[in-house]
């Protein structure tokens, strides 16, 4: 099934909340109700803007000036949006894409500190302040993420941030959230696999169905 | 010798229109004053902005957009003032850079035909305005540079343009000398290294009387 006008979903939170596995229960979704649809993720996505990504997410002895790595971000994302986004939202697919601007937001915003004025204007002039149909952000308290992330292999430069930083993250993302009621679903991402699972999908069905 | 207050000095003009030979002519002459001066370049300049810098100019299937590649610009012209530019000018260092702000304007605003207004949000916002103290622009026809670089290697993604992309180039360049006189100086890069030398002493040794 092909919508006549295509859908742009967007999955957000802190690390480890279980992006992943949504994304996975998603189009496991979707494609059992037969939609086309596609998968992507930011930073990333096309080939250039995954090269962006390389370089924001790699190790330095310089220090990375915040707004340098903002600049990187919207560069990524100008790109993953003329070249992906828009031509398959245009194509009726619903894209879903693995974080959006609500991350610059969240993490250049509340995380580096730098004020959201300058974000926004990014957000109007070089990606037509364009917004996803609907954004599911999964949220729960900072050392759940922490704890279940703690395994994993070497961290990126973002990763190894602390606690303190990644509460802010949080807390922008909620603000970011009060800001555009219609679009944003909080997802408790604490409970068990099959929890948030059943939570995504009764979002979806209620969307849907509208 | 260190200024009390340093300069920020930059060299612009089209391919092949001699900025390397100038910038070593120019290091002689510093040095020889006994000055204390810094060579650096954009993109580029840090660790940083040289990664920037690779996938500014690297080849793709994919088409870059015009913006990203002005905001990576931006993002590696950030890092370089903050991590080079301004310190070194702070510590009373005469700091030339092969390229500067007026580039972008040039290529992304001429060249590539990005409304002006944008560039200037990026100038203003993110490098605060920072203008040179001094600006070289190298200037002779288009023809001339590129049968000058014809025999050099590989080129990268933005020397593969046609003609009428430089010819925008420059004319923006003209342009940019007009909006800000104090600063610019022109200089006839069509004669030889000698004549081309002698100019660039002339304006070194007025500029320095002052």
């Amino acid at each position: 099934m092909t919508l006549t006008q295509g859908l742009f979903i967007t999955i957000e939170g802190t690390e480890g909340m279980g992006k992943s596995t949504v994304i996975a229960s998603l189009s496991e979704f979707l494609k059992e109700k037969g939609f086309d649809y596609l998968l992507t993720r930011e930073p990333g996505g096309t080939e250039i803007a995954e090269k962006i990504r390389q370089v924001i997410l790699a190790h330095y002895d310089e220090t990375m000036q915040a707004e340098t790595e903002l600049l990187l971000y919207f560069a990524g994302r100008l790109q993953h949006v003329q070249t992906v986004v828009l031509p398959a939202k245009s194509a009726g697919k619903i894209v879903i894409s693995d974080r959006f601007t609500d991350a610059s937001f969240a993490y250049q915003g509340g995380g580096r500190q730098i004020p959201v004025e300058k974000i926004r204007l990014l957000e109007q002039h070089f990606i037509n302040d364009l917004q996803p149909d609907l954004t599911l952000l999964l949220d729960a308290p900072i050392e759940v993420g922490l704890n279940r992330i703690a395994s994993r292999g070497e961290k990126d430069r973002i990763e190894i941030e602390n606690i303190a930083f990644f509460e802010r993250v949080r807390e922008s993302y909620h603000q970011r959230a009060r800001e555009y009621p219609n679009r944003f679903r909080l997802i408790d991402a604490g409970g068990s696999v099959e929890e948030v699972q059943e939570k995504v999908h009764h979002i979806f069905n209620e969307f849907f169905s509208k």
